[in-house]
């Protein structure tokens, strides 16, 4: 969106150019500000961030990722650093602190007041990645036996240092969570109406060690601005926000888009991330798939006297193992997706490989008629009905592949994402040469 | 996440079980309902929806896609019809309208009363796609003049009609959006507090006319519950709600991955899209790189002497194109996604090629380091040689046609996310060949 712009930060920063930098910031809001900061190496986005006001300092630090923060921390001042952490939102501090090396973690918790340095040291209790990470503790909590207009006098007074008020968890005398009443309900109902009248007994919760993306999929799903989080015995312990849940679903979504391409994901702002943590991010995937990759050289050679015989059997097998890959990528990333967004199961095994193997014989069909026409045109007759035949057979095949295996993965407790696009087109190299050379065989009479 | 579920709706529904459906229902919240009635074809669906009560029918209706929603419209008797179209709300009655049949559009209009008519009209006047599709007309609307004491009262009188009251549009005598202001400023805030104290008249801000995907990332990255939306003349016409922009973020990140695997995106869920449709969306793509493909054919075949004088070149084809593909797919797929989030310009493609070149040499010298065992193993001395410096260029090469073509199509207008995976692979496949024959007849000498 930012396309056009004339002036970039970036620019002032390399010409030193403190004036127009102090312009520029104050003509930007915070999440810009974080995304400028977040394209450039670490010694020049202290230059800018030195020269925020503290209100915006905040602010544009909550925006950053925790990486990105520990490097403006190490350019701080001791004074700044300290004033800095104990500001931060208690969730967002805990990640910070969860994700630093042990020296930036200690310093960051030595110079928190007591009372911070409890909520942020229960929020590390809970593992990574669960929802208890993310929610935030600071909350107003509503007694259950209140009247709608003391519990809006409660939201009045505590509702500065709250990081939400929209949707207010209500609580029995154990503190066990009876449900939530919006803000709205709040302000709407009469004063002398009873909170048991208006609270939502049924609104979701989840418990604090369910998994971060699962619960922000359900706020998405139920359209909730705050997800109540309750400990094992019911008691409420905080709220999932609904910007969080935003976050978490774009780091998922960009999570499975990475795997699905074969590479682990890396976490930070893509100008930000090197090229040695970018290849070793890819390099996994790519050394075992050349690995699995000599299935094809053993098939290939398996055939070297077919191909001896007739070498233009040779000149489709690019054009093969491509289509069959296609089509297979097609299907796996069609079920991966299906898989994160619920709309299919496990127990849909059967049914969807049934659909996948239809919708590959089809497209097979299809694709194989061009495949016809090319061949006759290049090299005549029998090859050519060879290579029809076969890319009916590897589209199909390849559509089962590409469709089951995403779902046979998260059977085994494996991430479906991990069945990547270049997973399925090397399976499906191997075992569609070994088709190809079956049928050409036949084919042929050799 | 309901993988274990005991019961499944569509079993229930399939038995005829009534009362079954009916304790079913009632167990339920309407999110899971919808996603259930979701996966059923319509003839079924409409059984248990006729059993909701009022209530429940039309949140159940509303979590439905437009697609279904019709679908359960025409089994639905004539009053049924009218009454769920006039409870809903306007944005996605309008949704539900432009992208109906003419026939049942026409009914649905027909039905509704003249206000809601005037609104729903109102948000049809704009584009397909746009912001003005998506935000919600009813709102609250507080004059900047007012006092925060009576702007909640004004909250209090109205709120209940209204989609949303946690951002208020604060306007002046022109209906001119001046900023907004939080329901929790208004409750935290003394009561003769100046409204113009607490507006925020920094609040971002678009046109309706803007695509929705735009304004529900800005959300995203501004941490906005709702933003208002302004017609040419900057005049307050409705508010995004960040229930929509999830969805809207969901669904472009659907799409953005289906395109990455070379299909178009099916809208509807899995389950009940058909196989001539989900045919349909893969083929066009399929198609087109298969007849691209054709390349590799003929570069195979300009190098059919070669071939036939060293037969074993041919075994490594597969893994060298293989290679090449999840190199290139790999590098596309970071830069579409990095598009899309905003992490990168197309004023930064000189430096992405560049980054991406780098990285693709590391994994080229890495996969070459492999590739030479195998074939020294397999085949033995100089066509190793030549099998090793090609899969170092191939993949060098690949990643830099992978990372500029999402940039240069975002150049050229187009949505970056043609350059799925699959086009990339079927590109580097026919050069991938050039490159790799050309080494083999330096190295071998012939």
């Amino acid at each position: 969106m930012a396309d056009d712009e004339r002036v970039e930060l970036i620019d002032l920063v390399q010409a030193n150019d403190l004036t127009g930098i102090r312009l520029w910031l104050a003509e930007h809001p915070p999440y810009e500000i974080a995304d400028e900061l977040a394209r450039m190496d670490s010694h020049l986005a202290i230059v800018p961030f030195r020269l925020l006001d503290k209100d915006r300092e905040l602010e544009v630090f909550e925006e950053l990722d925790p990486q990105q923060q520990q490097e403006i921390l190490v350019g701080l001042r001791d004074s700044a650093f300290r004033e800095l952490i104990e500001q931060m939102d208690p969730d967002d501090r805990a990640r910070l602190i969860g994700e630093a090396p042990a020296k930036i973690a200690t310093r960051a918790l030595a110079g928190l007041s007591p009372a911070e340095r409890r909520m942020t040291a229960a929020l590390l209790g809970y593992p990574e990645g669960a929802v208890g990470r993310y929610m935030t503790p600071e909350t107003v909590i509503l007694h259950r036996d209140l009247l709608v207009g003391r519990a809006l006098e409660v939201v009045r007074a505590k509702g500065a240092e709250a990081e939400t008020v929209y949707t207010l968890p209500v609580v029995d005398d154990g503190r066990r969570l009876a449900g939530t009443v919006q803000l709205s309900d709040l302000v709407v109902n009469s004063a002398d109406t009873p909170l048991k009248d208006v609270v939502d007994v049924f609104a979701p919760r989840v418990r604090a060690t369910e998994p971060a993306e699962d619960a922000a999929r359900l706020m998405q799903e139920a359209n909730l601005v705050a997800l109540p989080v309750v400990d094992s015995e019911d008691r409420f312990v905080g709220l999932l926000t609904f910007d969080d849940a935003l976050e978490l679903i774009e780091a998922a979504d960009s999570e499975d888009i990475a795997r699905q391409s074969g590479a682990s994901p890396v976490t930070g702002h893509y100008a930000a991330v090197g090229v040695l943590r970018l290849a070793r991010a890819r390099s996994v995937w790519l050394l075992l798939l050349i690995v699995t990759s000599t299935l094809t050289v053993n098939v290939m050679q398996g055939f070297e006297g077919v191909l001896k015989e007739v070498t233009a059997l040779a000149l489709f097998v690019p054009m093969l193992t491509g289509t069959g890959g296609n089509v297979g990528s097609q299907s796996a990333t069609a079920i991966v997706r299906a898989l994160a967004v619920g709309e299919v199961r496990i127990r849909d095994l059967p049914r969807v490989a049934w659909k996948e193997s239809r919708v590959g014989l089809l497209l097979g069909l299809l694709l194989a008629s061009i495949a016809l026409l090319i061949g006759s045109f290049l090299v005549g007759g029998r090859i050519a009905v060879a290579v029809a035949l076969s890319v009916t057979a590897v589209c199909t095949w390849a559509a089962i592949i590409g469709s089951s295996m995403p779902l046979l993965a998260r059977r085994a407790g494996v991430d479906p994402a991990v069945v990547s696009a270049p997973l399925v087109s090397t399976l499906v190299d191997a075992t569609g040469l070994l088709i190809y050379f079956s049928i050409a065989r036949a084919v042929l009479g050799i």
